[in-house]
């Protein structure tokens, strides 16, 4: 989790203090950091109880405040689905994530008490901002963030503006093409086989009990894999039509995976997608912190809407 | 063609004159109409070459002038893959399109004699923005709007603004789940069984050899053709997170179409999508003419940013 270019302890008194939270399923990212996205602390804790969970976090916050003083603004990225309309009363709750005992949870108001404003979105949304502000995506009119990790999630960049609001993209939900060397049934337990369920880490365990790195560059799976993900960029390019894809997560970082999905999505798209412009397929340049510092990136948002 | 309720012969002296040209694979409409999306006069005419069907176009625009006087702005809606980025040197020019002989043709460079500002965009985005304006989207923060017909394109309406650029969307070519008692192999001349080549009208003739309508309620056609545009509307939903998805084209009009979609989007779906936003799928209001009224939209925007 140490980043060692994005974590600086050298802390400037009296300058901006930006909260920020990645809330996970199996753990929870907490930093604080400033406006250029670097961050100067940082802690992780397990994902619990909601209740024991966000009296961990505030623990925490408490003794940086104590320590060294207010922050300025909370930035929360978090797991969906959740509310991410800050006009709406369920502002900032859970939806029906399968994180059962979270369902329905608050996470905003538990963290109005420290008198910063606070922002949400989801973890995807958040860091596909912090990769057009500070990493992969600079100079990007357009991009899409997928992470490939336990799950699969996507956010969306258009114009500097997250794709956001009443509702967000929950990108690994899509469904894509079978192959028909893969009987596997599909590892999400809404959906099936959609993207989440043939591709995740989760459905790479739960169909050959180990990751691709750990079945050698020989076995099938990368190539299963990578069709999948390479379908997930041609569905992205349909529809949202940006300039730049970036990957995140654990499995894209499978030696030799990328190229796999980069060679697939030319072979799946004939051409038809790059007639004037086509779009890259990159890694992400902030992960594994993309999420934490997505929740600087939508800290500072909160901190320059403030009146006054 | 006929629209009664977008067709008015009245035209106030000195009004407002907006043309607009929808360019199809087998047809152009063309018409004039006023900033508030109401048609005077169309007409159209057979998609031939690029030369005589634009030297049709000039010489109806021309006896319009004459007889009316000049134009406002012009407004192309076209079928893609198509240059939407001004800022380009290939700004308004074809991309790969199966229509082999109108692939670089110019759009733009010949409409520019009128002296009037000129826009263009697919016709689908056209008439995403045509139905946000005065159709079936009106006062919704992002939408999206799909037609089914010949062929399967898509466009998105975004806080107001067309989602275009240095590309645009091709939701038709999105992959999608093969139904197991599906064994077409799929008409798209690019990408075989992409949406458009499971989906599309064309795709249902070659299989069955007639329409959904010539085949009758009970022929199952209605339940795989209501299943791929189901998937679609889902990863529309993933990627884009719309309040509401707007269909058009002749397919969808189908006796019992709409329904089945909507029924197999919910059962997709399982209540993940709609935690917190349930996308609307809908017909579009201003189909057969959405693509023609259309270019109205997108001249009315380029009028409106003429400088002075």
């Amino acid at each position: 989790m140490d980043s060692p270019s994005h974590l600086s302890h050298s802390l400037p008194s009296g300058a901006t203090r930006l909260a920020s939270i990645e809330a996970g399923g199996s753990k929870f990212n907490v930093g604080i950091g400033g406006s250029d996205g670097v961050l100067h602390t940082q802690a992780q804790f397990p994902t619990r109880s909601p209740h024991e969970t966000i009296r961990d976090l505030i623990e925490w916050f408490d003794a940086q405040v104590a320590k060294d003083g207010p922050l300025s603004a909370i930035g929360i990225a978090t797991f969906g689905p959740v509310d991410t309309d800050p006009n709406s009363v369920t502002w900032g709750r859970l939806g029906p994530t399968p994180k059962l005992s979270w369902q329905g949870t608050d996470l905003i108001t538990p963290f109005q008490s420290y008198g910063a404003p606070v922002a949400l979105d989801t973890d995807v949304n958040s860091a596909a901002l912090a990769e057009w502000r500070w990493g992969a995506g600079q100079g990007c009119a357009r991009l899409c963030y997928l992470t490939i990790g336990t799950g699969i999630g996507g956010g969306a960049v258009l114009d500097g503006k997250m794709l956001s609001g009443r509702s967000h993209p929950e990108m690994g939900h899509m469904f894509v093409r079978r192959r028909p060397d893969d009987e596997f049934k599909g590892a999400c337990p809404v959906h099936g086989d959609c993207l989440e369920g043939l591709a995740s880490g989760t459905a790479i365990d739960a169909r050959w009990g180990a990751s691709l790195s750990k079945l050698g560059g020989e076995h099938q799976g990368h190539e299963i894999i990578a069709s999948y993900l390479a379908q997930a960029c041609v569905n992205v390019v349909a529809t949202l039509a940006p300039e730049r894809i970036i990957l995140g997560g654990g499995v894209i970082g499978t030696e030799g995976l990328l190229s796999r999905v980069q060679a697939q999505f030319d072979a799946l798209g004939r051409g038809y997608f790059s007639g004037f412009a086509v779009a890259d397929i990159v890694l992400a340049k902030l992960y594994p912190v993309s999420g934490l510092i997505g929740g600087l990136a939508i800290a500072e948002l909160a901190r320059q809407q403030v009146p006054g």
